[in-house]
């Protein structure tokens, strides 16, 4: 073992400023930064019992639910998603899955670990999935336990209705998932009005978060589904029967020792969206949207995602004929500083993803990424007046 | 949903100051807490990739390896003995575990619910588990895959030694898997000079950061193992297969969003470990440890750990009889602000753990504790001069 000292080897951590308008990290609130500086507390402490508490009333309150069975889960958003999967399904058990893009693709990819018979309902990416597509799925399969649907489909940008939906996964008798990892907090999830059975998120895209956690719900009944296992739920971190024991027993079992940094995080992420107000959040995501495609448009930057199913705080454009994706996006970062997001799976090489998420959802960062994008495809010989896409997207503030 | 701002129901977030003496989280360096206010970077921007790298650098330093398959996995200690036991057990698999406390109850579990078939070489809590015992059970076993112990036990205080078990462990062609949570930087792990095949551990107590990731790592010969498995990872969060493309590959594909504020945390926790050095942090761990104990049985606190296998990052005493746990804990916190561990399984109500871990190592709290056990000690009535603790233990130093 080398008694070399590190700092020979490894400078201190510098990290150059980003304009983060990729699919997450967006960037952090400065308040919720400065709120992981907080000490440590034991992982039973009162105090941070109470953080716990305030942490889960205002996950409710965006999560838009009353469900007692709501917490963080100490992982990112793929760990949500494997904890909704792994403790409702069974070996055997039937999966009706939305596949419309990449994250469709990991739900069924999950379901199927945990031994889910699955059924996929597919539409083309950049599309949402009909209801009647659904329907007739969810109708053809005897005994579906699960019907799953990606609310705002990270990788294509499409915002997925969910109402429908989740009436025709209760009329068959089946519990009702949507992965809400880039909804939540940049437009409304309502679980309890919708009727939803589980919902999970990340933290580091709406709610302006570093990530690491996934706030997770389950409505009664999907808690019911889960009490009636016949077979041991695969995984022992995400059991939430034993999570539920030491986020909301009376007990407070010692389950893991949870993140008292990312929670501090999470608790001052929450208390900033509710300042501002969901509705005005909202808002303000489909505002900036807005602006942006009408910008993008101006020069000639094509919509990747079906009109009327667009999800505001993500916004795919097409990449023109003779662009070269990676030296555009190369410039971003080199030249402004600016992250835009590669397209993912069959989008790759062939759609941009501009997120518009958080605290990066503001009429500063719309022009800074519109006037840099039309600069550099001026440089790569697309023929548009310099001026064009901020000129457009100013008349819609 | 309710729009009510979210500042009339929850104030800002206040912690207050703890002395840290539990089991974990220990008091999590200045420089650490300074690294979280690092802003975001994307997770496959240049800069992360280098600071990602950085940090497997440092952490094979820590464990004393050159595996290859080393990171930080995005979750929290028991986060990583699942990552351990899920990507190498299959069902059917027969795993030999050694149980002399909580954790080592937990690798058991665990290794069932992934479908292996689980031999218990058990040993009476507060002892370690010798070597004959465990050539015994895995020789009994006709194909072992796996010989997993637990090296520091955190519910016991017992250090375990590892290097008789890895020969039997080889002997009989199965892996050898060491539990380090507790161990890594505070005692030498060595995974290379032992033949360890797969170490994990956490963040938060030798290595003084926050919770939040688990460091693992797997030779070449659990690599081989994982790849020539015949069903696919139950976990897909977990899955070491993908998560080696994204954090080892050449084209680092995307598989999660990692905590970019937990691994500049790791990052700068790592750095302060070698900045001191490894030696040095170990005989600081040791001695630390005999002062504590030193003072602890000058006042008739007995230890719970067998002589000669004392974990001296966290030491067990035994609750004296006539001594309610829960008034002097409570004292403790409420008089003193410090938080020591209380006991955990069948040690519930009987013994006390006190970490001396990481930052929380040191002869101030040492001397802290003792005389804040000894007044609340004799308040309840134990038959002890005061002062009597603090002398042993300057006696030490």
């Amino acid at each position: 073992m080398s008694e070399e000292p590190a700092k020979t080897v490894y400078d201190e951590l510098i990290a150059s400023p980003r304009v983060l308008l990729g699919p997450g990290p967006s960037e952090a609130n400065a308040r919720v930064l400065k709120a992981m500086t907080t000490p440590m507390l034991g992982y039973l402490d009162a105090e941070f019992v109470q953080i716990m508490d305030d942490t889960v009333g205002l996950l409710r309150r965006v999560f838009g639910t009353e469900n007692s069975l709501t917490l963080p889960v100490s992982g990112t958003g793929t760990a949500g998603m494997e904890a909704a999967l792994t403790n409702v399904i069974e070996p055997g058990d039937s999966v009706v899955v939305g596949v419309k893009g990449y994250f469709g693709e990991r739900i069924a990819d999950i379901a199927a670990r945990c031994g889910g018979v699955v059924t996929r309902v597919e539409a083309e990416w950049g599309t949402h999935i009909p209801a009647e597509k659904i329907a007739e799925a969810v109708t053809k399969v005897s005994t579906p336990k699960l019907v799953a649907l990606v609310h705002g489909e990270t990788s294509t940008g499409i915002l997925q209705p969910l109402r429908d939906a989740v009436e025709i996964a209760h009329q068959n008798g089946a519990l009702f998932l949507a992965d809400c990892v880039t909804s939540l907090g940049g437009q409304p999830v309502e679980m309890d009005a919708l009727g939803i059975d589980i919902a999970y998120s990340c933290t580091q895209k709406c709610l302006a978060g570093p990530p690491g956690l996934s706030p997770i719900s389950f409505s009664e009944r999907a808690v019911e589904v889960i009490r009636n296992r016949k077979t041991p739920i695969q995984s022992f971190y995400l059991d939430m029967t034993l999570l539920e024991n030491y986020w909301h027993g009376e007990k407070r079992s010692y389950h893991h020792t949870v993140s008292m940094s990312l929670i501090y995080a999470l608790r001052e992420a929450l208390r900033v969206v509710l300042e501002e107000g969901l509705d005005t959040r909202y808002e303000r995501h489909e505002h900036n949207a807005r602006a942006l495609l009408a910008g993008a448009k101006a020069i000639g930057l094509q919509p990747a995602a079906e009109e009327g199913y667009r999800a505001p705080m993500l916004t795919t454009l097409r990449i023109p004929d003779g662009i070269d994706d990676t030296i555009i996006r190369q410039g971003l970062i080199t030249d402004y500083g600016i992250e835009i997001g590669a397209g993912l799976g069959i989008f790759a090489g062939k759609a941009w993803r501009i997120g518009l998420m958080g605290e990066s959802s503001n009429q500063r960062n719309v022009m800074l990424v519109l006037n840099a994008l039309e600069k550099l495809l001026i440089a790569s010989g697309h023929k548009v007046e310099q001026g064009t896409a901020v000129h457009a997207a100013s008349q819609v503030y």
